[in-house]
């Protein structure tokens, strides 16, 4: 199991003082452990550095999570701080970029624990959404942490529905200012991390006014604190909202805008801009807004649903080879756990998934730097199959992995349960990825809402986004498998589920029109199909991921 | 939703400030609530009598859980210990009853946090395990806490087997003593209740030895910590075993023994005894040890599983009737995510099961008083059914309800990822409920165990305990199911359930003679059928749980 080679968190930390068990068990692979090694990581070279890097990090005293499950959260929150600055000293000294391999191997070896990840954000956003003026202006604050930056788009009484998002931005021509104001209590900025205590701007997503006419959601720079003594700014309330199943560490907060003005150019304007005599200009289509969660979403499938996974397998199938527990055989010693047929068939597939899930990322973030490129060239095409692919994978993917890390907390029984084995905080972390950037349920319906468009243009001869082109080649017929074996022929299931991605599609499109027709509504219509089109879309990227490893 | 209204935490705390989305549902309900209640509740006496405790433990400040969220684990565990020492002054002077219907309502009410649970345990194990001598010289120490118990079973090394326990309890004739040893570090009790700190005596869990031969495992009563001042006993080591993923407010310990010696009196002997000369007398099955773990496995299944999924079905169902996100039809207000399809498949199903665990347990406690009369009159022959009936349901209902919280907490969104929602710990907790008193899936192989046995004695014509009569009566042929409605028929997929739960266990038992018959070892054909063998005994108990519905 190489995966168990990845990552210091694999191996002994005390030379010479493996378990016998787990040390027979590596010593009997059939393959070449560090070959695969290299593989998962991408080439040898990739391995020498990702295990400089973490060594590095484990070495050093401030990265040391040992307490953690003892601190309070204001312990937690403090020493995530620590982290962060002291990380940031660190890169510098090492040479370590940020945009180079070396951060997702820190990330994942402090498992998260650090704070201003809004903060990151926070640049993301500016990078995507801003102008090469509004790049040049704070990028070079932010990444020298003379500012510390927090997102703020969703809202106590909305997450999902972007639309409804009540906070107002006014353009006021006189003074060449927005004014920025939370209406009601339900518009008030609610779960932003990095807000409650650290952030000093945050990009706040508003209802634009300009004239009296409203012009949509659109992200504007906003100061909350000050600079000098980090106090709260004039018409912002903001502060923690308090305990969560996880994340002691950051801050999540909330804030308030009591007519807040900002200068014009804090509108992120790299799409549309204001300008002085309040003409609003767009330069591209206005989904672009939505292009920093589509990026979002991309990056949290490699950093906070895979490798919990990941560590999850290596916990759980560790001790099920160290644990001995009953006799398979009468008057052995008592067997390990491993060699149970149910602990296997709890473990090993998790495993498996693990391992798909690793190569099915590298793709995924191809595609969307190939996405990333047109966009740049002010190419929207491929927005709509990004959107759809990213909601749709992001949705699986963080659904399988959370049910993954909760099959290996409890196949370590009484043992899995104490915070000491670091599984329960890796469950109640990343059953939040199901949550957040997009409620899995909310994103199938938005992947099958495309999944409908393109099998309806599809069956009209039209021609379809490549990811989809499957829903226009499909064959009927019967399930060529003639006996069990041929369920271990991939070409078997991949065309097995192509085919039930097209039925489910096709028999859910055809029953919303029967319904259309028979004088239901078009929403109410689509209301009761949403169980059916959930499987679609789940269904449909199961195959892709399938056929991915076909190729 | 009637369910909504049984309890305390239904109703809006302070009059006239309910939600008027939430007022809207309620009045809109098709029956008469407080008929439903009275139903649920076993007549509309026992709803007063419920509502008066309810009312009474909620406006008393001890109980207050206000704070619950924000308290560091000491501050946790000392209102435990607070609120139990308070609860057994308030018990008295209302004279409500330990063993009446109160005290589920208080513990309901406090939601289980509350210390000396583990204390009900040691009790419980004295009344059915002890003598009469025994039972009248401890028991009025314990109910008035003159002592504080715990009950030590399982060991760092030792869970699920309990033959393989390691702790020994050596008779000496010579002193009249057991001295009672952890040979070494895989030997020490680990995870009891109560232990790490508060417990003063606690049941032992040892292997007996007389004259250098054992007897097996057997439970004695031993003093760990002084009653004068509670410093730790000679040769005793204990403490706390550190964070859990909840039971922040239990002192879950270990216990190590060094040489402790007991007078031969406190090995708990209702069923067998020690002589002075060291003659070993059994009265009775050597299983009924096991017979305190079956009783706790029935009190868990009302106490720890049931009312957290009723409870989170309240939250999430609540939360969505007055949520609103998204529109359903264009230009209206945004609706009720209750209105969404795919949020009523989510939360309905958990609803409806909430409903039929709480019937389903009524029967469970009826055939657990049937059978403990039974064996009070030293008859046995109950204990395997009993034993397979408690084990298969425990598994079923504590795996229902687990998935079930963890579905109304991912409904709520961010909102019910927020501690402050009670979802979150609903949840750390109630997965707890899959592991203790029997890992879930050895508890299904037991039940198993138990189907294979019992069909086998079917097919050659011999009688069968009750709840497994339809191994023998089971009918061939098709699913009489014609259309789709037929699926709402309780008699059709009553008879679906049955005929599947036969066709595993057959199909299961004709492999494994299959295997044995090719050469398989036998130990070794059971352990490559027990993926099967789980699916069939969590089938059968569906089965039973639906026909219960159908008499």
């Amino acid at each position: 199991m190489a995966l168990l080679e990845t990552g210091k968190y694999s191996q002994g930390s005390v030379p010479g003082s493996v378990n016998p068990d787990l040390a027979n068990e590596r010593q009997t692979a059939s393959f070449s452990v560090e070959k695969l090694t290299a593989w998962l990581d991408g080439g040898a070279e990739r391995t020498r550095l990702r295990r400089a890097v973490v060594d590095a990090i484990e070495s050093d005293p401030v990265f040391s999570r040992e307490n953690q499950y003892f601190q309070s959260q204001n312990e937690r929150y403090e020493a995530a701080v620590r982290k962060a600055v002291h990380l940031q000293k660190k890169m510098h000294e090492m040479g370590w970029s940020e945009d180079g391999p070396e951060f997702k191997y820190i990330y994942r070896a402090v498992a998260g624990d650090v704070a201003f990840l809004l903060h990151r954000i926070f640049m993301r956003s500016i990078s995507m959404l801003g102008s090469d003026e509004q790049v040049a202006k704070w990028i070079p604050l932010a990444s020298q942490y003379q500012l510390i930056g927090s997102y703020a788009q969703t809202e106590l009484g909305h997450g999902t529905y972007l639309q409804g998002l009540e906070t107002t931005a006014v353009f006021d021509v006189t003074t060449q200012e927005f004014i920025l104001n939370t209406p009601k209590i339900s518009a008030m900025k609610w779960w932003p991390g990095d807000m409650g205590r650290s952030a000093t701007h945050t990009v706040v997503f508003a209802q634009l006014y300009i004239h009296g006419k409203c012009y949509g959601i659109h992200p504007f720079i906003v100061q909350i604190r000050s600079l000098q003594d980090h106090s709260l700014c004039p018409g912002i309330i903001a502060g923690d909202i308090g305990p969560k199943m996880n994340f002691e560490h950051i801050d999540n907060g909330y804030l308030m805008l009591q007519s807040v003005r900002v200068p014009r150019e804090n509108m992120l304007n790299k799409f549309c801009e204001v300008q002085p005599d309040g003409t609003y200009v767009r330069r591209g289509s206005q989904k672009i807004n939505y292009f920093t969660m589509t990026s979002v979403r991309i990056s949290l499938i490699s950093g906070e649903a895979i490798p919990p996974l990941m560590k999850a397998c290596t916990i759980a199938i560790r001790y099920s080879a160290v644990r001995r527990q009953s006799k398979l055989k009468p008057g052995e010693q008592e067997a390990k756990i491993l060699d149970y047929q149910t602990q296997q068939e709890k473990l090993l597939p998790q495993l498996a998934a693990a391992y798909a899930f690793h190569f099915i990322d590298d793709y995924l973030q191809e595609l969307f730097d190939r996405g990333y490129r047109e966009i740049q060239r002010k190419n929207f095409d491929t927005l709509p199959e990004l959107h759809a692919l990213s909601s749709g994978f992001k949705a699986l993917v963080t659904q399988y992995c959370t049910s993954g890390v909760e099959i290996c907390l409890r196949a370590c029984g009484g043992h899995g349960y104490s915070l000491l084995s670091g599984l329960p905080s890796l469950y109640t972390k990343i059953i939040a990825s199901c949550i957040y950037e997009g409620e899995n349920t909310v994103l199938l319906l938005q992947t099958a809402r495309f999944l409908i468009k393109c099998f309806m243009a599809a069956s009209t001869g039209q021609s379809v986004p490549p990811s989809v082109t499957y829903l226009a080649a499909a064959k009927p017929g019967k399930c060529p498998a003639k006996n069990k074996l041929d369920f271990l022929r991939p070409d078997i299931y991949t065309e097995a589920y192509q085919h039930a991605a097209v039925r489910l599609i096709s028999s859910t499109a055809a029953k919303l029109q029967d319904l259309i027709q028979s004088g239901v509504k078009k929403h109410d219509a689509w209301n009761r199909c949403t169980v059916q089109l959930v499987q679609a879309a789940k269904v449909s990227k199961i195959y892709l991921l399938i056929w991915f490893f076909s190729l």
